[in-house]
């Protein structure tokens, strides 16, 4: 694959890697994790009679513990180890289970079976070649469980552990992040507190999707943590050098990839989404309205500019999006959704915020360009997509109604603003077959609601999605969450998901935004 | 466990930490292990037509390749992995499984079931989080074959392998080691080199007993290491060093433990042995008539001295060594043997040594009291365990008749000379029925039939048993050798066998010593 990469861009964007903040966590106590089937994903946490008590035991072959962090973490683990009984003959072989939730515990990760790498599964089998030891395992880990196994040590010593200890990172200095007004409701002080940990956690040298999975920079969840981020830790310069990785870094035709790595040097993915390329552009307006930062503006829109040309260039002569195989649309997790619609509204969406973007710039060209091309788009929904006796937006051949349909063109402002508060209000009454299934789709939806005025209803929804997952235990928000099959996993098992995921973290951003 | 510490002793021998010197080897080329009934412990290698096949794959999910390096090696291994196909996506889970022998790759580690630590098989599963990498793994490593298997990747990338190299590790400079004469015949030169071999891979910052297993120091192992070294590397130093770790770290009684561990720092072991703490004394008067090293004689003599009087108060009414459970005796890994009568031969052998140091040094009273105590165990044994009917001497209350017990009282010298001799014989001619397990214990008795003057008995077995380790394809001796039974092993499986063990160096010993 042939990058096109900006030398000058990726430099800006080098010089702009954050130092990570530091903490340290220790374990809150042992615990056990076991099968009941009235538990979330069928495991419930059941905490030691003694907390300490790990500490007390000397473990031989084949002993366990687990430990109990008490909150997600995101960090380095180091422990100290000591053997008891003769001097160790043999090394001591240890296994490190890390999980974010019980299933990772309790499932043996030998029983994976989905078509996601299982070496995300986060699991060590180490040797300890002299006692006693201090260790510091090099990797990053995230975690709120940790299962220790002695896989062996010897006929002739045990061994035992003093501390366990999980130095922390992120780039979200949380003491920038505002309290919230008294009188806000309990329930949403907790709603946001998850979602504030959850983009904290995601905040690295970039703002990752997952720290446990992928640990990327993916632009469709850096749109909504940007979007969080403006509400609470204000880490703007992050957000820029983002912006200028993927600007930096783009696919052959000058095309925004759909993520970047940073390691060993910084690289974007041969994955590219429609939705996602143009996503830069809404990214792009909303760093600057939150920043101001007219530098940043004008370096970038060229790179904006483009991906408008290359959404444009999907159009048929009807002016519809047309996406070939290859050229897929992410939108959402939902392998039955036609996705021409709801990218037909991306494309608005983004053509109406680059349009204020060469406003801004005074580039009037561009701008009655931009303006032409939205309204070529719009009629053509309006036209084509739009089926008026049943007041839905179509998609594809088939004629597809979906949740995702409805919400896009309501955010792109297809129709006029009582019509589309009526298109929303007729997801409720006549909900479409083809729903929803991650909390990025979610968010769209609240969003939406916001939109058209109908705050109550996006409150209501945030408390029986969002809500809901808290009070399923979540310490962060998931990646997968569905209040009717919550073993749901599209990677085709639990353990795999990701429990700390960027895209789900915006109730921060609905709650400080629209509801203070 | 209480220590007895002489600090300052402790600190001679750390000073005297060699600085180690490092090599590096590649592989030879890929190979095949193939089960195969005729073949040493049921597994043939075969290489691969094109050796150098491992560079050039791509590796996927469950792919692997073993690598041959051609010779047994001890080091550090490092290797280069790149991705193949698109950016890297998922970490690479890769498992890498070291073996001195085929088996060790033919047979999976988890069925061991043997009663010493799983924890010595050599294996490690790790995970590279950013490729392409270099990899340098910190743990030390015995093997001549090394299997590399993929347990995942992702879907979109495979791993591609450019170097492996072993960094090896020893404290044995081979160019110190003269070379043979011409006429020596290649057999013997062929069992030599491989000796010499065997010793320099054990050569480490100690005297190691098997750079895998156990990777300690031992004093049984010492003995015959030293001698081996008197007519070798000539690392006089590091046997000086050993000496001073053996005596300046006692059990509480002041014996001198089996072993010593360096790590984290020096401590012994609390593990002892009958004939072990004595072989202390054998150990010094070796040193000393190589090294002539007065000083060193003089500040260990009294440790010496201790374990003579600790070995002399075993000795019952009759002057004849009783072993309780506690204090055994090694002699050999031999279940069924009665080791009081070899453990009278080796204090009498000790005693004998004993008393020409104390000779040298001028200690005339306790010259005479060893003198005293060789004169009554002696007697001794030919009053209580010599059998005169049938010529041999017996052991325990059953009698028991063993070759070690011959041939300790050989070594012992109890008998006078031509009668010594004929005891030598009437081993081959009615072999008695409990044998000889280890190299170890061959050993001694090549020693003995040397010390007898049967010189071709002695060339003659040393060609049974480790000429047939040649022809069976040893790079380096083995702990274990039987050639009745050539998988056995006392710890229940072959995989757990050390096949670099100090105990099985002696070759070279009696090579350079007797034949040239």
């Amino acid at each position: 694959m042939e990058m096109t990469v900006n030398k000058e861009m990726v430099a800006v964007a080098e010089k702009l890697t954050p130092e990570l903040i530091q903490g340290a966590a220790e374990p809150k106590g042992s615990i056990e994790v076991i099968a009941d089937e009235n538990a979330i994903q069928g495991w419930r946490v059941e905490p030691k009679r003694d907390p300490q008590e790990w500490k007390e035991g000397a473990y031989g072959k084949g002993d366990s513990f687990v430990l109990d962090f008490g909150d997600h973490l995101v960090g380095y683990l180091s422990f100290s180890v000591r053997p008891v009984g003769s001097p160790p003959d043999a090394p001591l072989k240890l296994k490190l289970v890390f999980g974010e939730m019980p299933c990772e515990i309790g499932e043996p990760f030998e029983s994976y079976d989905g078509w996601l790498s299982s070496s995300w599964l986060q699991e060590e089998t180490m040797f300890v070649d002299i006692l006693p030891a201090e260790i510091k395992l090099p990797r990053r880990y995230c975690f709120r469980y940790l299962k220790v196994e002695v896989l062996d040590t010897s006929g002739k010593y045990k061994a035992a552990f003093d501390q366990f200890v999980c130095t922390t990172v992120t780039s979200g200095d949380v003491s920038k992040v505002e309290s919230l007004p008294e009188s806000l409701p309990e329930d949403l002080k907790l709603m946001d507190r998850i979602a504030v940990k959850t983009l904290q956690d995601c905040m690295q040298t970039v703002f990752e999707d997952g720290p446990k999975r992928d640990r990327r920079l993916w632009i469709g969840d850096l749109r909504l943590q940007a979007q969080a981020n403006y509400y609470s830790f204000r880490n703007d310069e992050l957000i820029k050098r983002c912006l200028y990785l993927f600007g930096g870094m783009r696919l052959e035709d000058g095309a925004v990839g759909a993520c970047i790595f940073e390691k060993p040097h910084p690289h974007v993915d041969d994955v590219r989404f429609f939705d996602y390329s143009l996503f830069f552009v809404a990214c792009l307006y909303d760093y600057y309205e939150a920043a101001e930062d007219r530098e940043t503006l004008e370096k970038l829109w060229p790179v904006a500019m483009k991906q408008l040309e290359i959404g444009i260039d999907k159009l048929d002569e009807h002016g519809i999006v047309k996406l070939g195989v290859s050229n897929g649309s992410f939108i959402d997790w939902q392998s039955e959704l036609n996705k021409e619609t709801p990218s037909q509204g991306v494309l608005i969406y983004c053509l109406k915020r680059g349009m204020a973007l060469a406003a801004t710039l005074g580039l009037e060209k561009e701008r009655a360009y931009i303006a032409d091309q939205i309204n070529r788009t719009t009629k053509a929904a309006l036209d084509h997509l739009w089926e008026n006796d049943l007041g839905v937006f179509i998609s594809g051949a088939d004629k597809q109604v979906s949740w995702a349909s409805q919400v896009w063109m309501a955010l792109a402002e297809v129709l006029p603003q009582e019509e589309n508060a009526a298109l929303m209000d007729r997801l409720f009454t006549q909900p479409p077959a083809i729903g929803m299934t991650t909390p990025y789709m979610f968010h769209h939806l609240i969003e939406a609601l916001f939109l058209v005025g109908h705050r109550d209803k996006a409150i209501e929804q945030m408390r029986a999605y969002w809500g809901e997952m808290v009070q399923d235990g979540a310490d962060t928000f998931w990646e997968l969450y569905n209040t009717e099959d919550k073993k749901l996993s599209p990677y085709g098992s639990n353990l795999i998901n990701s429990y700390c995921h960027a895209w789900s973290c915006t109730p921060t951003y609905f709650i400080r935004k629209y509801m203070i």
